[in-house]
């Protein structure tokens, strides 16, 4: 295939891709077929020619999208949003074009350049401290990940190494592996199997911290077991706090876990894998309220705030990079760079389980510019003001039930209160049809 | 941006990306400016309204494209081939639309399946032994790894679990953790750094074995060493073996090792992310020969086989499953769907560090049927029969210098001998730089 051929196909391509995106709906949703379904359907060899590319295309058709589960079908509701958007995909056809390697500054200054410059916008969307801003003299800053489960091996490998050091200060005569040994780790029963997984890797204990009745981890559980290690002999080295566990979405007590981790010299990591990216609408934010006594966030920017998908951006957030990148710095002579010394670079390299990274925040250039601060925020938000006012003036209007609205930090709320002595659990039932019934009325109306 | 907007401006990205990747030879290969350059370009802050999408192509030229290090100039000779295809492209362009993450079958069967297949067409292009290839009852199997550095990982941290079953089967009375201190991993002195890398993570010791004059690691090096730290109370587990090392593309000889690995009960990983994709070609493959004894292959196709990249397909080959799943199995309610128990199904996050996955496998899909196993043998000999043909004659005619033909394993060689008892180094070097001299012409001419 010739650029030339690659004009005509591309463009097919980008027809094709719209039209799967644009009619997915149409599709079922999840594919009625028996595992093995797919081998008996192509050959079992590669061709030793070359086939056309018509008879691939078709295939698609015939082979792979009947064992499709479609995530962006409207009927998806499993696991979580894996969202996309077209401005993104256009700048992951960039990004692969480009096919640059990042793994250091001088394997594409603008692959790390660009890099840490959008995970300081992001930092400030979320209206972090400036501790985790890596600005153009910060100790802290931003990576992304591949995934989530990565942001969390790699905090939780860290803290490992920084424990390590940190209890070598006073006892010399320890090898690292009888430290380990000793090392435990916390987390919430609720938890997301990833952060059990680390810590199997990373060869430490775990333990699993229970949750009041909100499925939240509290202080006063985490204070417990943390005596009681270290009553055993043990370590405690590393906290894996939860922002919107995957069952629920509960939110552990960070500023309750906070002030035990700066008292037990733990290294605290927060997984807001789920609801994470909710938090560049200030209404949210003070659910992050506390995340300043801590040493990392990890952030997925594709399951909540879903125009990143593809995207597939957790991105790690440190307040003093040191940390993370003493952990397994390695620098062989055939990528050294002639400024790599000057502290003025950043590879990222130092900062991931791999080597080789894509240049993956042009994804977030391209989307944090095509929608605006305030276009991310109101798709978080689905709802306007204007949409709540429209259903109250509905529900007046149909004069079957009556409430009045409030505003709570500067949204249009409807307000609904039990009143009347002679309400019963039919009423509320009854009330909560017909206002379910007339959403959906407004939600079809041509302006939606 | 809609759809609409989307079919136009994916037309337009299709049209750049062409016109970048035929042009890229006329730009700067590395970039000409300071770290930190890009900073200043751009503004601290996301935007708070939506931009044009015109602006951000036009800061493709202004900021980004300054920075770049072009890896695909035909003037790129640093790190490694991240060569890229136009079908690589469109199957990735796909594969971002559908924008699956197949980490169980049930997340999108067609993600695994294709995969499984997949890695069974690239194991026989390789002559594989069987016990490698999945089929429809076979332990074996592969898995497309993120990257070489993650395939190396895994094989290693599978390799630990293992090891220690084992031991704790004669000693039952050790912890996990005790055992850890005493394993200990081996590999060349030439090995890539993601080994090195691959024990600090694992927190288990490594060793490097010095290599022969030919930059290979031989058999008496390594049992001499496991001899010695057997004697010391250690336990060997693990040995990575490198098909062609980054410094010199140098080959450890794995008949040799492959017995001590059985005897020992090691694991043996051949790391061939270098050469590994060249083995597809006959007179190649000799160099594989001593797989049969080993665990896993990791394999990396985007380093030689070009097609490849954004591709980025570093391959872990296993011939007992059960070996690689085994390590970290994690089964949370949330992940479990109604085949998983039968058998019949693979769920990839078993395999791998990660838990999310994107269908990669769909760019092998369309790299091998576009190509053809042919196809892609040719480009990895980057040089036919008749070329050499052609070349000779050209040589014959100009009458400088004399040489003849012979044939080897069905290749057309030009044979050099130094016969006349006059012959000095001086007429050795003329008749190089004649040879050479020739070799461009000929490659300069239309037809090539």
């Amino acid at each position: 295939m010739d650029a030339e051929e690659f004009r005509r196909r591309g463009k097919e391509m980008i027809d094709y891709v719209a039209e799967y995106l644009e009619n997915v709906e149409q599709r079922p949703v999840y594919p009625d077929l028996e595992p093995g379904y797919l081998r008996s359907l192509i050959p079992s060899e590669a061709p030793l020619e070359p086939e056309s590319y018509e008879d691939i295309m078709k295939d698609m058709e015939r082979v792979i999208m009947p064992g499709i589960t479609h995530w962006h079908s409207p009927y998806f509701f499993a696991y979580f949003p894996a969202a996309s958007s077209y401005p993104a995909m256009l700048a992951d056809m960039l990004s692969t074009a480009i096919g640059c390697i990042g793994f250091s500054w001088a394997a594409s200054p603008a692959c790390t350049e660009l890099e840490t410059v959008m995970l300081d916008w992001l930092g400030k969307m979320l209206q972090l401290p400036e501790s985790f801003i890596a600005g153009t003299d910060g100790q802290g800053g931003g990576v992304i990940q591949g995934t989530a489960s990565e942001a969390t091996l790699m905090s939780l490998l860290a803290a490992r190494c920084k424990a390590v050091r940190r209890v070598q200060t006073y006892t010399s005569d320890k090898s690292e592996v009888e430290i380990f040994s000793q090392l435990v780790a916390y987390t919430s029963e609720q938890a997301h199997s990833s952060v059990e997984r680390a810590a199997l890797i990373g060869g430490v204990m775990i333990r699993k911290v229970p949750t009041d009745s909100n499925y939240a981890v509290r202080g006063d559980s985490l204070k417990k077991m943390v005596e009681e290690d270290k009553a055993a002999g043990l370590i405690p080295f590393y906290v894996c706090a939860t922002l919107g566990t995957t069952p629920s979405c509960a939110f552990d007590q960070i500023t309750e876990l906070g002030p035990i981790c700066n008292g037990e010299n733990m290294w605290m990591h927060i997984d807001a894998a789920y609801a994470g990216s909710a938090f560049i609408c200030p209404e949210f934010r003070p659910l992050l309220n506390g995340i300043e006594g801590h040493s990392t966030v990890g952030l997925n920017g594709f399951w909540y705030l879903k125009i990143f998908f593809c995207l597939s951006t957790p991105v790690n957030r440190v307040k003093k990079r040191t940390d993370i990148i003493g952990a397994f710095k390695m620098d062989p002579l055939y990528l050294k760079h002639e400024n790599q010394e000057s502290g003025l670079v950043t590879d990222y390299r130092h900062w991931q389980i791999p080597l080789g990274r894509r240049f993956r925040s042009l994804k977030l250039w391209f989307v944090f510019r095509m929608y605006g601060l305030q276009g991310l925020q109101a798709h978080i938000r689905k709802g306007s003001n204007e949409l709540n006012q429209n259903l109250l003036k509905k529900i007046t209007n149909s004069r079957e039930i009556h409430l009045v609205p409030c505003q709570l930090s500067g949204r249009f709320v409807l307000r609904f209160v039990i009143c009347a002595r002679t309400t019963e659990s039919r009423h509320i039932q009854q009330a909560w049809q017909h206002i379910t019934q007339l959403t959906f009325e407004l939600l079809q109306e041509p302006n939606h």
